[in-house]
């Protein structure tokens, strides 16, 4: 059969299945994957409910999905890097292989990124996707498709994480306790953090910190009377913070991560948030701080990504509080949108 | 004889010449310096007028002066690093030897920092000083005591190039045409920068800039009709941006900076402004750009800056706008306040 | 009383319990610690054995010992990193503080480093020895002093790992199962490693390594048929290795390591041995391998050291396999020269 | 016309001038260049008299060279980064895209890499060459073909420094005076090095360091009666020596280096030499020594090479002490084994 379902955002707040073609593999260094699971970030349901994210505008029906997993089904001649039957994380975003970003190992920041979901350029979410042998990585079998697909937001994880340079015995504040965040916290003990407290302001959130994602400390913003980065700082002992993970975009959390952190200290934008938010620059310059842009993955942290599962340090299945079938897709954002009580990770089931 | 003069700041807006006590050397890693000159800093004339800058408050009289050069007059009994009858450059802020910012090699963070100048420590404009002898810096006699006072603002242009890590071929842009970013261009040149443009509104210091300190080209912001960092692009024909050095502290200038910067760029915050700046967060996610707050200069930073002066690549005479004799300091302070046109830096010659 | 005992190399070959003046606290910001415990290093037998190592001659008496814990008995005026009754390990080299390599974070490279038991300086096997308040490291209480004895070797582990660069998922061999081989593997797992392989030539060692620390797997040189890389590589199942620590000295394994290393890898020469070693040249080339030297521990090492501890990171007790009273101090050195079979560590303790 | 010239090596020995078919352009992002001129390398000898290096042996007919320029004659449909008649240098060795090493931004270290004139690749000494449009480099019409050729070893001395980290005020080794060691000399000069020293045993080549290529000292080997590595510390004065850059792959000069670096110095292995060679292995450990091997060049270096000679920092033509007609380029080879006194490099012109 030469057709396949796909989730289509047709236009700004219209998302339907519909009927595509499944596409060939023509490239020897390409792929054909059977979709597995395919999580729904956040940044889908900007698309959905306001039809762009900045520059980025949907003018015309576009395939959605970028979290996805799937098995192996057609390899090209040349592939030899996976093979028909492998289970696999499907990275999102390809590169050009010409530009001066890939070849510097920051593929993040090419220009002529094709990211999947991202407009013009059709996701995921359908039978069959193409993608280059290097822009699918393969995991154990033993590993759920549904935690398999989350590899994408834990993979943003470990790169906020190498631009931090998170290491042994560190101090670490994660701003935020959403699925980003509880992944990077995660990610921040695995590469030796000795403290990771994370802060939120709803207490589902951080129970979950608590119990599955390593938190040491938790501080519910809502419930703090003082200055914020006061109640942080106590948080640790007065210990120096060295690594804030700015996981929310919001310019308070912003300004408290700021202020919280030690002399010589780093600060990732992990999340985010309005064009312009209010930065405390003497101080900035005072403690030289160090404050670092944090844009989705490059070269390298797929694969981290995917040792941090296999080695059992992440259990990225603790993220996912709803599961869909393919044909319930459009419910599954719809339910995202409506924003349920303790609601973490929502995935849909590839179709049968 | 026992006594000397000194500049002191008695309290807000009121300065004088006072008598004060010889320091003895007592501890045997000191040297005793004769003051030979001294510049007049922006942060002098806070203190002047305003008696505060940030945390640091005028409490009781203070000695001015923290630019400081002279010669070595006298040596503890273990000092093997400078003898008697050397010209040195001051350096004017000696931390804690057991802290760990300075074990780290980053003393200028060292919360025990004691700086000439910043309440309640006296500062140079004396005749004789104590330091470390590794807090004073050796230089070829050939140069004259004026221009070894302004290694000072050298090594914070020193310490700036590192931190953004100015190197081969690197197109650099200079907020500022003061004596600050002037200083700061000419080291970005000698690390090695292909192309250092020069942005600020008075057209004397842009003339500066192109006759002695290296401009590639300069942007006269008020001459500027559309978006600056439009400008500022144009002005380098569009090729990347590898590093912005901020030695404005005004919010126009870290906003064009940071939108001028090329992705994976860094931005050096090295002026200090108000304490809170809008910046574009998602812009530098999205370019993954670094900013790094940057403060005073730390281990090796001096050394660089004698290098620069001893092998001709920084001709900090070109700065000297006016020289003082000591007697007429108060005069120097008040010229400066009034500001004169086309003013850059002032010295101050020592006591004879 | 006045007089304590200490023990004594009082030339080659020959050790003995003296009488020694008990030192008084002058210098403010040093402290007197009462020795508790001390470990027997391979050092402290090439001392004994041959009165010298490479430059550093045995020429007259000098007290033996520089692995020690203790307790803080007085403290001078300025402390304040410590206080009295504080459970400590004792950092055995005082560096300069006026040296460009101190300053520069880099103490261990001090030319003017005074260092326990390395002539002309004397030991710490005494009852109170004196050291800076920043040169012994707080520990909690409830890590037995013996172990806290083998918090020198282990800092020489974590110096050994930062200049590797050990993260997160990497390939890690080791050189050699002694006690500095298993600390430097406990060490890379801490920081990160997915894979540490021992390599030595004692069944027993290997065994601890597998049951202690953390081997992955092990290779028994002696059991090795083929080349030792190609046998190495095989204990990995030729993934890429991305760290070889050395810590043996021996040209096989020199050999081995840097033919067994991945592309881009780096090797840590953590063991003395010969002065002149074969290397493959082109072959460090062509792979462009790193290689670095790695001397005693620097700045941050030690606390790092005692956060392993802390967090139960690393079981140095385990490496003990014999104790001894001060007063059978001198038969502690003969048996270790004389060498049982699965000795790892002696410890000494303190003199009551 | 589908024929073109070719210098061929047919086999160990045996050298000349064959007809080959004028390739194609089938990849869309490649480029056809007319060869404008080409140079003769070390290692282009190696192959000729004894019909391989190492690994790669000449098995069967190879079109040599590998150090060429030219003009872009021709470009693929999705070609955006040269267009025709763009004067070029070509970049020899060209990876896989698909590689962790390429994707990492080290090209150098791909295995799959396929690189100009090393078997069984056909090299540039031909009319027409093939080549991805990001491996042919743009430069100036004002730089004659000849120099334009010489990007090749330049882009080797590039990759040398960054890896030495050669920066401002740096004192600098380069052990070896030939066209290789002269390109390293001068591009640690451009760097930001204060001093730079060449070691040679040719009077002649010392001559022409110093001429052209910005000696502050040369050594020759020949005249030093003591040891090598005390004539070096000699000619900068006993200062410290930040980097070594090695260039001659002969022990004496690999031991002598090592022993003359400063602490925590930097030695770079640039020249190839014998298989295994002695080092001074508790000397690279008390000091701390970084040794660092370095293969070809990656990215970014062949940009920064260009950069060099258009801003006038190299002069490649006082490199060049022959030039020959393409239809005598057997001789040039024969020419370049025989060893004329005072020959640096030989340049053979493209055919007309």
């Amino acid at each position: 059969m030469n057709s396949q379902p796909a989730v289509v955002l047709v236009q700004k707040g219209q998302l339907e299945i519909q009927e595509r073609t499944v596409p060939e593999v023509e490239d020897p260094h390409y792929v054909k994957v059977e979709v597995m699971a395919t999580g729904i970030c956040g940044s889908d349901i900007h698309f959905y409910r306001e039809g762009a994210i900045g520059p980025f505008v949907v003018r015309s029906p576009m395939v959605m999905g970028h979290e996805s997993s799937g098995v192996v089904v057609e390899v090209g001649d040349k592939v030899t890097q996976v093979a028909v039957g492998d289970h696999v994380a499907i990275e999102p975003g390809v590169p050009s292989r010409y530009s001066e970003e890939t070849k510097a190992g920051q593929y993040n920041l090419c220009p002529h990124m094709r990211f999947a979901a991202t407009p013009p350029v059709d996701g995921t979410l359908v039978k069959y996707f193409l993608s280059p042998e290097d822009f699918v990585h393969k995991v154990p079998k033993t590993i759920p498709f549904e935690e398999v697909a989350l590899l994408e937001p834990l993979s943003v994880a470990v790169h906020a994480n190498k631009l931090a340079g998170t290491k042994f015995n560190d101090t670490v504040v994660v701003m935020g306790a959403g699925p980003i965040g509880l992944v990077n916290g995660q990610v921040a003990k695995s590469f030796g953090a000795a403290t990771v407290v994370y802060v939120d302001i709803k207490a589902a959130s951080l129970s979950v910190a608590k119990e599955h994602f390593s938190a040491s400390e938790v501080v519910n913003a809502k419930e703090v009377s003082g200055p914020l980065d006061e109640a942080i700082r106590k948080a640790v002992d007065d210990r120096k913070i060295d690594v804030v993970l700015e996981c929310t975009g919001s310019a308070a959390c912003v300004d408290a991560g700021l202020k919280a952190l030690g002399a010589g200290g780093t600060f990732v934008v992990v999340g985010m948030g309005a064009d312009s938010v209010p930065m405390p620059l003497n101080l900035m310059s005072m403690r030289e701080l160090t404050i670092k842009g944090c844009f989705r993955y490059c070269h390298g942290d797929y694969a981290d990504a995917v040792a941090l599962v296999a080695q059992g340090k992440v259990q990225l299945g603790k993220l996912i509080t709803a599961k869909y079938k393919f044909e319930d897709a459009v419910q599954a954002y719809e339910d995202v949108v409506s924003g349920k009580p303790g609601a973490i990770k929502s995935v849909i089931m590839g179709p049968k």
